[in-house]
């Protein structure tokens, strides 16, 4: 029987994740894998939430398993709006913060606007504007008097052609894929060009909190409250399995977004609502956090040592203030699409930059993460990486 | 700030749901509440989940909090194969069944295109199929020779101005809101008429399980496989907040739902999945759902009783063979909407009939749930709703 006839015209624009490809062919264990966005299985709190699971379920006894508010448990609600101090009224949970994504562009974006990005940018977004049919434009943020008139003619060209320009999407915070962080003046002339073109920003801020050095910025959400939409996730400061994350922002918009969410899902999982505001409320996400991030500087250290001690000449990489990731530049003439089934063979993974370029370009990157693979490990799958440019 | 100008089309055709607004306003276990779908706490198996969640944290350790595959862990799409007899390939975990319905609705759905359902159909469906700007088409599926004749002139006008149809949603075993079953004979003409049209039909169980009288009837799935999805649900036989469902269908589409599903959040929660997978494949499952069988059998025959004793002339309602829900017809002149605030400062709800009709009408109806509210309370509820009317 031939399907096709019965899809919807937003499946022709679906796009499969590279990565959760990978995945699905070869066991993570078994090779040196330094593709895939996964934490370190040391940072779970396996007790932890087997004491939280039997107290969750004797504090809250069957409202833990019942359904529950579409905004979200109170109780994990108020959680996150002390911790990040903003009213609750400003508070959405969502099932997972791709959830977060993909429910704020389903409400903003018809087939042909316009969303800007940073290039590159995480390709799970990627995924879920494509998908709505979005025409993706990147953009580039560089701090220099160029790139500055460059993209206001790029919002002007687009204006000018009569697209609307619906929201611009960062990840401010040790970005993924390239592990840079926007400064304070980029955030701001950011915001700048949302107040004079009228467009509003998605920030997704999933590895905020994952700073091994220098100095916290100001979220865009705190420069702009009235047009950010804010995005957190518990999968990086407790664990991705629990499909928890948050939306902040203007009670107009997440409005919309709440009577979409009762169609979607009705409510986000009520137990591990609990359970996250638990580890939140009683000082545990704290403890857990500063474990993670003493345990992640040291492996992000561990491997720009090791780039620098195996990478050849005319090899770059970044060096990332936080998060999981940095972003490795080869020569011009590198295709790291074409190496990669030689690289998986041999027994190593990264995932290659271009798939995280709007228009698939820059062949020559990749992008390497450091908080999954073992520390000793690090060693010999980059002696292996190396061995192969 | 005005935020309209910044929406997508979509949200000019949400839906708020009335049940989910009337529960944000009141605590239901202040009222006699006939209203909402929820289960009884008496159902939910509390300290087998307190056992399973530490039991799932030893067996599966790490992997229970890490990402996961997004068509399910293997373990409970295993559990489901073969509690259902299907192969695993044709089975995608959802997070919820809610999200089932929506992610087919995603995947299927054009704005303009035409999904067809009974009449009434569940809420949340009807919510899910306007948000995607579905023309929704309610069928009289009434088994007399006269309604076979009007649903296939429907069908053939539908067809003659040119619109696709693109599935049948039905519930075909204790249909909320009406609490009616499907026979044979009526499966057997949908799958005739889907075939001969040449539409999907989207087959909504969750209430399968709960049957306390009679035979079970074929499900459409098992009439014509190539062209249904099934969708299954564990809120009903384990607990809502896990928000765990299941679709099963034709390979080619579950494809298209697995990429869109990677777009909308990843993959289902872990943990809850594996704890979901020991529920089914240990035996508890069954277990418990025998005890919630006996519960809720006890809860339709009283309340029954109930609307037989107390109800006036005039009055009729449904008589399930399962499920957790009956229909109530009133007299013509009747409007349970407009009854409504009255019932709710009189301390009982319900929710109007009308609410599940595709064009709103049938303002003398009204949906009772016979699952939530304690035995014990159904007959002063019953006696203030009988006096109201």
């Amino acid at each position: 029987m031939d399907y096709k006839k019965y899809l919807s015209a937003d499946t022709g624009s679906f796009m499969r994740s590279p990565v959760r490809e990978i995945f699905r062919k070869v066991d993570l264990n078994s090779i040196y894998s330094f593709a895939g966005g996964y934490p370190s299985a040391e940072t779970f709190p396996l007790e932890t939430i087997e004491r939280l699971s039997a107290e969750v379920l004797h504090k809250y006894g069957a409202k833990a398993l019942q359904y529950g508010a579409t905004q979200g448990v109170p109780e994990l609600r108020e959680a996150i709006s002390k911790r990040y101090d903003v009213p609750v009224e400003n508070i959405q949970i969502t099932t997972s913060s791709q959830q977060g994504i993909d429910v704020c562009t389903r409400v903003l974006v018809d087939p042909g606007d316009v969303v800007l990005t940073t290039n590159p940018t995480y390709l799970g977004a990627l995924q879920s504007f494509k998908s709505y049919r979005a025409e993706v434009v990147g953009v580039d943020l560089a701090p220099s008097l160029e790139a500055a008139r460059s993209r206001q003619r790029q919002i002007d060209d687009l204006l000018a052609e009569g697209r609307r320009i619906k929201f611009f999407y960062a990840i401010p915070d040790f970005q993924n894929p390239s592990g840079q962080t926007m400064t304070l003046a980029q955030r701001s002339e950011l915001v700048a060009l949302a107040r004079k073109y009228d467009f509003l920003i998605v920030e997704d801020s999933p590895y905020r909190e994952l700073r091994y050095e220098g100095e916290p910025v100001a979220t865009i959400y705190s420069l702009a409250p009235e047009r950010t939409l804010h995005l957190g996730s518990f999968s990086k400061i407790m664990a991705p399995g629990f499909r928890l994350g948050w939306i902040i922002g203007a009670p107009e918009l997440l409005d919309q977004i709440y009577v979409c969410k009762q169609a979607l899902d009705l409510c986000p999982p009520i137990m591990d609502q609990y359970m996250a505001a638990e580890f939140m409320a009683g000082g545990e996400l704290d403890k857990n956090l500063a474990h993670t991030i003493e345990l992640y500087r040291g492996k992000r250290d561990h491997l720009l040592g090791l780039l620098e001690k195996y990478m050849p000449a005319g090899v770059s990489w970044t060096h990332p203030e936080g998060g999981l990731f940095l972003f490795v530049t080869l020569p011009e003439n590198f295709d790291t699409v074409a190496l990669y089934d030689r690289a998986l063979a041999a027994g190593v993974a990264y995932v290659a930059g271009s798939f995280f370029y709007v228009d698939g370009s820059h062949k020559n990157t990749m992008r390497l993460n450091f908080s999954f693979l073992d520390t000793e490990r690090m060693e010999p799958g980059i002696k292996l990486l190396a061995s192969l440019l």
